[in-house]
This record gives structure tokens, C-alpha cells and sequence, in this order.
């Protein structure tokens, strides 16, 4: 079918997506019979347009690129903000990739609840909405008989949700388990090699592996909000963020990565949910795992979720976990999935 | 929806599915709106029965333990063969579950083209027909506005086929890699502590990883029909068996695997399938890995596949190849993947 989207936000992960799209049109078209046009973007810097019949997408990237507001582009409408992108335009599918608020998922939490309620779909890689209201919101889509698809939110593109959801169907998984969170695996890969911690997070710093303030990534947020999605969108959980129980790596010093090195172990952040008498029990902490189980071996900014299940015992999915084309892909994936249910 | 299974064949891996399908009933109807009869089986040692109006398979199951043939099952037609089976009664999709030739297909895929001739979907776990037939196969498929499903032909129910085409939808895959027979992972495992491979394989065949004759597993038929099997699938090659390059383990000696473990490397028999210049390239042949690729640390009769691809880099499962409730579980994934498609 052909889509008609607009994108709620257009930073990195959003223009990711279009540049992939703009790639592969062709190839998308042949081999899956999906075409789009974008019909409206709505960012908070970038300004906003929406043109009925389609943007050109060639001509807005080469905006973007030239850091030329979107207002002065030069046919459409100008200046709708999210809300009323999503309710007034003739978009069907709503990519929602503005910044995320953990504990409230606002602002985006609102456009989400907006575009489903107004039955349109939505694919979005904005953790907050999902970690704060999944099970509402994936309920509601359903009761529009629209889809919220999210599968960014936790590995960037690598099948985390999809792979739960669609490949292991049919599963009972007990347990998830796994490394999701690039940048502190990165620090403790480094501090393997003998750096210390400050050293080995300047390091990812200048990568662009972590942010100029690394809480939420060394205090572990980063890896409890992901941990909260799959227990509330696969594990069949409805926790809040504070049921997530969480430890970062700060009090790890190279001490004890050299003392886990001499003993056959390495320390990891590791994520888990599972399944027990009492419920779902999540958490993120730091774990000496020995260097034989499959992720000791997930080493940089790779990120890796073991899913324990009932008839396949365990499956590994090893992939990246953040960049600007993996991310987008997460985007596009979802569409395909969409566009693949609607043509039964 | 409802589906009308027929099962032909009723072996181990027939057995696995009727068995999580009884077991999971319930779970199925409430998750996936999935219901289900199974209205025939024709095995070529335990006999043949079509009951218009569904088996009891309580029943069946328990004949099937006792070794009672299924034509003393107390209602319903007795004696069709396969083809009759799938052309005469009134099953909508054929569970093709019987043995396999890699070189001709045969009888499976005979029964394969019949059944999607007749418009009724098929999942399946036989190598044989999508070895030699993918293509005409899948065409045949979407001709008859049916599916064809495979995913237990690589992996068992580790994901695969269904990762590749569905979660990483999108994606251009350049090359996949890995691990795909268990039994000679299993016999380097052992050499690698320090066994010798005669030894090694009668241990093997002990546990039940290897059969009698061990040749399909040790030279690399097995791996080379499940490269095939990829390449045409996922890659969109039409290769034939014997255009997948082949070698097998039996040279390695357990003084070659203490050499390499000295070096920091690891023998592994290595299935790949690649896109070049010239086309898909698809070997089997062992190989000396660095231990710290990923590859490395799979270990006994785990599986595992990397896809390289444009969009995520390396992405790499790992699980089970093999097992009866892992086999099973494929054909029942695909089922599911037909039930979402058909609700649209």
C-alpha cells in the first residue's frame, strides 16, 4: 500500500528513516509493494510544513542538511505543531520521533495516545511512552484497529520486540536476559583492556558512545527503561520504571574487572525479567558472568537479550544498539510489518 | 481463524507439534485467535485416517505411544495415501512432515506442489523440496494465494528464515555465516577437550546427535543443504546442491584443534552464502576461528547464524538446531505467521 506519514520530530533517528527511504524506494516497492509520501513534518527546531500531496523529500533533506528552517520551504502549510500535524493532516501513519521523557513520557506520550485515538498508526523509537503506558496504548490501537509498533525502543534495529513478538510466537518466554546498554558494555570492554573508569568514559565520550552528562547510562536508566518495555511488552507485565530494580556501574573499579579478568569472569551490566511465583521481577546490575556464557563474549558497543523460553530453551540475538541507520531501520521495519498485515 | 490441519507424515517432528498443540490449546485461542482440528494423518508406518469433522488427537497420541496403527482408530476413513490425503479431504493446510532426499525432492516435494496446486497452505520441516524447488516453490505459492513455510529446514525453531524475512524486512543482506550443523559442533566441542574425533563421534551418537551412519552430518551435507536453503530463500539465489561448495570435518585432527587452540583459534565447520560480482557464492568447510568472534563461543549443539547487512551490520542468533519440541515449534511459528496474515 502507499503510506502517507508524517514525521513528529525530525533529529538523527528521524532523518535516518528518510534517508533510508528516499534509498530504497525502488527496491521497497518491488519487493515488499510499499510506497509512501510524506505529507508533513512537525519538529521543535527545525520548524514545521504539510503539503497534501507529498513533501519532496529530496529537497527537505538538502534543507535539513543546510540547517534551513522547514518554514521556508516553499510550498504548504507552515507552523502546525505535533498535535495538530497528527489530528488535521491526511497522514495514516504517524512516525513519532521526538525526545522522550521517562518518568511522565511526555510530550510524546500525548501525540502517541493523539494518533491512535484519531486511528492512525503509529511507529516510534521514543522509549517514554512505551515505558510508561504500553499496555494502554498497544489496547488502544487495538480498539482503533490501528498499530503502535516500537520495535527502536530497546536494541535500535536489532530484533528485540519483533523477534519476541513475531519469530518466537507461540513461545512462553520465562525470562529475558541481556546487555542493553552500549555505552556502559563499551566502558567495561575498556576497563578490560586496563583503563581506568574516567579514562575509558572520556573515551566514549569522544566516540559519541555517551552524553556529556553519562547518567543515564552509567546509573543504569538507560538499561531500566529498556528492561521495563520487554516486561510490558513482552513478558506480559504492567510495572512502572521504580519496580525495575536498578544498579549502574560506578562502583565498579578496574580493581574488580582485573580481579574478575584473573578468575574467568567479566563484568557486565545485565538487564533481566522474568517470571516467578510473584510476578515479573526486573532488574539492571552490574554481574560477573564467566567468560563461557554466550554474553561475555558481547564486547563494545554491542548489544546482545537471551530470551528463555519454553520450547526452544535459549535464543541469543547479538546486534547493535543505537546509531542513526540502525535506529531508522527500526522505523522502517515497522512499516513493513504494518504494510504486510494490511494486505493479508 | 480455524485451521483444518493434515498431517503427512507423523514422525518425531509431527508428534512435536500435535503435542505443544494440544498442550497449548487454550493459550493459543486467547493470544492468537489461533484454533485448530486435525482432520488427517497419513504416515507411511503408523497408517492413515481422515475424520471430516476432526481427530481426537488425545487419542491419536496415545495410539501413537502404544505403536497402534491409526487404522484401528475407531471412526473415519482409513488407508489414503499422501497425495489422496491432501487433495480429498478437507484440510486447508498440510503439515509435510515426511523423510527427505536433498537430491531429488522426492516424495516430499511432490507433496508440497500438490497441496499448494490445491490452494491449501503448507508448513514443513523437509529439507528435500525447498533444497532442490525454492523458487518454483514459493512462486507456486503466491500463485495460488497460499503459503509455503520452512522455518524448521535451517534451525529447527531457532529463527532464520523468519528472522531474515521478517524482522530484518528491509535490510539488504549481504552474507550469512554460521554455525548450522550441531553434531559436528558437538564432536569439535569434545575434541577441543581433548578427545579424539572417533571417540568424540561415538559420544555424539550416544546422546543421539548423531545417527548410525554419521556421513550427512561429518562431511557436510547437512550444512550444505541448509546453506542451499538460505541462499535461495533469503538471498534470492537459484542454486543447486551441488553449486554449494563442500568439505566436510573428517581431516581435522584433535593435534590440528590443540594447534589452533595454542594460537587464539578455534576449528568450526562454517556454512556461508554471500552476494559477489559473479553471484551468490555458498560453501561449507572448516574453519580456523579467532576466539573472540562471536562464532567462537558457540559451543556443542548450539546453532548459530550472522547476517551482514546494510543497514544493522552484524546481526547473529543464537539457539537450539535441532529437537523434537524445537522442531515442532517451528512448523507451529509458521502456522501462527499464515493465522496473523489471513486476519490482515
Amino acid at each position: 500500500m502507499k503510506f502517507k506519514l508524517a514525521f513528529i520530530g525530525f533529529g538523527v533517528v528521524g532523518q535516518g528513516l528518510a534517508e533510508i527511504l528516499l534509498n530504497k524506494e525502488q527496491e521497497l516497492k518491488e519487493r515488499y509493494d510499499f510506497e509512501y509520501e510524506v505529507v508533513a513534518i512537525s519538529d521543535m527546531n527545525k520548524g514545521a510544513v504539510y503539503v497534501e500531496n507529498g513533501l519532496d523529500m529530496d529537497k527537505v533533506m538538502e534543507m535539513t542538511d543546510q540547517d534551513v528552517s522547514l518554514e521556508e520551504y516553499p510550498d504548504g502549510i507552515k507552523g502546525w505543531d505535533p498535535i495538530k500535524t497528527i489530528k488535521e493532516t491526511n497522514a495514516d501513519t504517524i512516525v513519532e520521533v521526538t525526545y522522550t521523557d521517562m518518568k511522565t513520557g511526555g510530550p510524546a506520550l500525548e501525540h502517541v495516545r493523539t494518533a491512535l485515538k484519531a486511528g492512525k498508526h503509529v511507529v516510534s523509537t521514543t522509549k517514554g511512552p512505551v515505558a510508561v503506558s504500553a499496555v494502554e496504548l498497544v489496547e488502544l490501537a487495538k480498539r482503533n484497529e490501528v498499530q503502535y509498533r516500537f520495535e527502536g525502543t530497546v536494541l535500535s534495529g536489532t530484533p528485540a520486540i519483533n523477534l519476541a513478538w513475531e519469530t518466537l510466537a507461540g513461545c512462553d518466554i520465562k525470562e529475558i536476559k541481556g546487555i542493553v546498554n552500549g555505552t556502559t558494555n563499551y566502558i567495561l570492554s575498556k576497563m578490560e583492556e586496563g583503563m581506568e573508569y574516567e579514562d575509558a568514559l572520556k573515551k566514549a565520550q569522544e566516540l559519541g558512545y555517551a552524553e556529556a552528562d553519562p547518567t543515564g547510562d552509567v546509573e543504569g536508566i538507560d538499561a531500566q527503561g529498556k528492561m521495563l518495555i520487554l516486561s510490558n511488552t513482552v513478558m506480559g507485565a504492567d510495572l512502572k520504571l521504580d519496580d525495575v530494580a536498578r544498579e549502574g556501574i560506578t562502583d565498579i573499579s578496574l580493581e574488580d574487572v582485573e580481579k574478575a579478568k584473573e578468575d574467568g569472569y567479566r563484568w557486565k551490566l545485565v538487564g533481566s525479567t522474568k517470571k516467578t511465583d510473584g510476578g515479573i521481577e526486573a532488574k539492571v546490575a552490574p554481574e560477573k558472568i564467566p567468560l563461557s556464557h554466550p554474553l561475555a563474549g558481547v564486547m563494545g558497543p554491542t548489544n546482545a537479550l537471551t530470551f528463555s523460553t519454553d520450547l526452544l530453551g535459549d535464543v541469543t540475538v547479538v546486534g547493535p544498539g543505537a546509531g542513526k541507520k540502525e535506529t531508522g531501520f527500526s522505523l522502517l521495519v515497522d512499516l513493513l510489518a504494518i504494510n504486510k498485515s494490511l494486505e493479508g
